[in-house]
């Protein structure tokens, strides 16, 4: 999965076509992308480590001191397939990302655990695959592009977890 | 470099502690983050990139198929060093970034250089280094992830191009 985290001061998401809005203030808003090869058993840690990274201040202006669970704060959490862009040319091409129906399922399990884990009202989201249109105030910026399984982070013990996870699976293939 | 690109109906930024502000309507919200190993030999590739990119519809709601250069529309452009993170547990940790000082001259050649070939004010920016807060309507939400050079996509040509660099830098290293 790959995840742009921004913090902000008020986000929010309106479906196109409907009445329904659904924001947040202080917190995070969290842009989510499933690759066709992610699966369930990482959703404990991510939705662990979504709610305690220290992306926030703390007393004295203190940096990256406090997460969302510390300071009892939100998140807007959004599906966006487009995160596993490869440009062909100039055209953008999506073939990394996991199909519609199980990345649906996918990413309302990531929601449930977030909420599971901290409380129903703090995590709002959009609705899975439609046009919608989000408003946010970046703070900072602060943006932060994380993968997990790790693709792109230099993180060695991330680096042998993806390669032992794919050596496996080329075995299994080859079977 | 990092990018995150955001597809937007408007965006702005206000530099904290000032009265400027600066804003686009319909465009591309790029953030850019500056890793330690870039330089300015991929700028001409990525201007030219960040401009002919089709992310926006064409008629009849064909998609993918207009630029920022084929419409007309605008591009506010900001730094953000926090892209380039890696977390130690919840901790983020920015090692991977440039340093402040060169990381600066690096962007204002990158905004140079899409006014050059583009327009001059067509190109928006905030102030390198400060502290923004940036309001923007994202449409879609569509959100890319794009480096350059490559450090994950699953493209061979940009991973060997990855390679033959890093083990030049190596062989260099080892004399």
């Amino acid at each position: 999965m790959r995840f742009i985290i921004q913090r902000v001061n008020q986000a929010s998401v309106c479906i196109k076509g409907k009445d329904s809005t659904n924001k947040i203030g202080k917190g995070l808003l969290i842009y989510v992308g499933i690759n066709k090869n992610d699966s369930e058993e990482s959703l404990d840690f991510i939705s662990e480590k979504l709610l305690n990274i220290k992306l926030f201040d703390g007393e004295n202006e203190a940096r990256w001191k406090e997460s969302v669970l510390s300071l009892g704060i939100e998140i807007l959490i959004v599906s966006n397939f487009t995160l596993y862009c490869n440009f062909k040319g100039n055209k953008p091409t999506y073939n990394h990302s996991m199909d519609g129906a199980n990345a649906k399922i996918l990413f309302e399990k990531l929601v449930q655990k977030l909420k599971d884990k901290y409380k129903e009202d703090k995590i709002k989201t959009g609705e899975f695959g439609e046009y919608m249109f989000i408003n946010s105030d970046n703070d900072g910026p602060v943006t932060v592009d994380w993968d997990y399984p790790a693709e792109k982070s230099e993180d060695p013990k991330e680096q042998n977890k993806k390669k032992n996870k794919n050596e496996k699976k080329e075995k299994k293939d080859n079977k």
